[in-house]
């Protein structure tokens, strides 16, 4: 059900330099910045202004909802408790300290972000029970994906199922779970149980998600259309982005329609970061990216960019589908990569990342119109479709 | 995490009428009625009146949250919804309709007989949703459950996973997780918020208790305790029937001390239901359990009769030890029930489940005073306790 935004590809802990998003920005003025389209490399200048931002905003987020999580992890039982701590990265296996390497606390932030944008201090003061339960949610969902598709590694360490087996993992994925709708239970805020609502329908969505990924995965690729394989990936990725701003819009006394739309920014944005994620996947520098070269070529995975080229009905879709039926060989990537490229599927996958992106910008403005109220939302979203190819 | 009460080793369709617990009864006046100890064979003579009372109870909690639960199901995705519907029963494993076998709806008639009681007509109208929450808590961890411990079979039928995988079945696990949890959050009741805290503190300890109950089959015989094991029965079976008692006296206005009363009375009963499941997982009729002869023995399962055994110290103990270490064969397995008796696992069994269905009397007592009042919660549980050898 989790998508990979804690996982991601490029290396996390300090954002790379340069090239921002081609689309609507609050400074300056809207227009692309034109250091490169999307996918491009970096041209090694500083970060700009929201990349500090949005660092600034994550290191907040985190020190405002870490207490409330390892306060919450702290009640488990010590069975679960162990592997929830390790999984978050603060314990290794045995149980010693690990300094965290528990993500990058991204979807907190969104709720802490869309609270303060709508409801200034006051209102992010009151959401961190709220964002705490969406981070566990997250990661109670990253628990069980793992089992369900065997990956043997998460944030650079083994899977919690292949350290302490599938049992404990999916025992620990459904404490979590529970864990996040009590401190939501147990929150006094007004909007506590309107927000537990929405949660659980956005867990609902993360498990058809991860249902249409796993099934999209064995179908035969020329029978998989554009449609289904943009559907799951909002439902895996862009819900939970959609519903971390949500919730922090209700946090803020927000009105139904700027709730709604602080979802479908955050749906918007997550399509955005979904769509460079599997450019990455394919195109990225390995050293960069921490995966071999062309890994999900490799996996055969039917990702966005791959379904758009095998639809385009182009000579080289053709050729494309029988390459992807041959097994797979380290010396066919390079030429799969080109292939899917001259079937148009880079170029769709940028082009529809630009768009996510630009109506993502259009539905933050709507609900949050003040521009020097919406930069922190606005900085998180272009961190998180920030990826270097 | 779930217990077997829903898929009961003796035919759950029409109770087996003679035989009620040696203990506390709302009638003739608390003491044993003479019908043998639990674990006997039945005398043939037509049910007393608490059991046809529990069977109506148990088909009016069905009338009354049947439609909540089919409407809850029914918002689900489909690949969540198919699964779920072939797990209650409602549906063939192809979406052709099925006559639900979907269990004895113990859990929420107990919600609804302890609203009952404390609350009259009224607080149980207002309980269903929370009746239906306890029951979707339920299914989701016999989902999960049987995915950990490869069950093949739940209630006459192959378990979800072995129908659909794994992954579909942990994905509608987490779905029915959440809708429970969305019921309660959409459920106007002002003790909503307080039930669904309770509902996620019994979803860890479910967990916990499912954690035990794997540990234990994993360790060596000899080195498990008593306390061990009654402790992990109190997680895995008690947790869940104490939880619907209070969760149903919450929604009557009952105080903290009758809450917690009802607590200790749905998990002293679950004890006694687990302890007499286990004597009959040995010793009970296979034509009646639907189970071979001996199949907890032949499992080398560590059931609450046989760590008695175990620890006791006797020479038929050491003599259990060696039997147990042996692999298992077939005409092994009375040698093995014997032994257990001689080390005394079967009488302590007995006592112990006679023990804490006295002590469920005693908390149904300070819970409710009034016998007739608690007449229902009192006729559920002879019933879940009521089986014959």
């Amino acid at each position: 059900m989790g998508d990979s935004l804690t996982e991601s590809r490029t290396e996390p802990a300090m954002p790379a330099p340069g090239g921002r998003l081609g689309t609507a920005s609050r400074t300056p003025a809207g227009t692309p910045d034109g250091r490169g389209p999307i996918g491009t490399q970096r041209d090694g200048r500083p970060p700009p202004a929201e990349e500090h931002e949005a660092v600034t905003l994550l290191e907040r987020a985190r020190a405002e909802v870490d207490p409330v999580l390892r306060a919450a992890l702290g009640t488990l039982p010590a069975p679960m408790r162990r592997v929830a701590l390790y999984h978050f990265g603060w314990e290794q296996a045995d149980g010693s300290p690990a300094d965290g390497a528990s993500g990058k606390a991204i979807r907190p932030a969104l709720v802490l972000a869309a609270a303060s944008a709508l409801g200034g201090p006051e209102a992010r003061a009151g959401a961190a029970a709220a964002a705490a339960a969406v981070e566990l949610v997250h990661n109670f969902t990253l628990l069980h994906d793992d089992v369900m598709d065997r990956d043997a590694t998460r944030r650079h360490r083994p899977t919690a199922w292949s350290v302490f087996g599938d049992a404990d993992a999916i025992l620990a994925g459904d404490a979590l779970h529970a864990l996040a709708l009590r401190l939501l239970a147990e929150d006094p805020h007004p909007v506590a149980r309107a927000a537990a609502a929405r949660l659980a329908d956005c867990v609902i969505e993360l498990c058809a998600g991860q249902h249409a990924d796993t099934a999209l995965e064995g179908s035969v690729p020329g029978e998989v259309t554009l449609a289904e394989v943009l559907a799951m990936a909002e439902a895996k990725t862009g819900a939970l982005l959609g519903s971390a701003c949500a919730i922090g819009g209700l946090y803020a006394g927000a009105s139904d329609d700027e709730v709604a739309a602080l979802d479908a920014f955050g749906r918007e944005a997550g399509l955005a970061f979904q769509l460079i994620d599997d450019i990455i996947g394919i195109w990225g520098d390995p050293r960069r990216t921490g995966k071999p070269v062309g890994a999900d070529l490799a996996a055969r995975k039917k990702s966005l960019p791959v379904v758009a080229a095998f639809v385009s009905g182009t000579p080289a879709s053709a050729e494309l589908a029988e390459l992807y039926a041959r097994p797979s060989e380290k010396e066919d990537l390079d030429h799969i990569a080109a292939t899917v490229e001259r079937a148009g599927g880079r170029d769709w996958a940028q082009i529809q990342a630009a768009d996510r992106m630009a109506r993502a910008m259009q539905q933050l403005a709507r609900a949050v119109p003040d521009p020097e109220a919406a930069g922190g939302l606005l900085a998180l979203a272009e961190f998180v479709t920030r990826r270097s190819s």
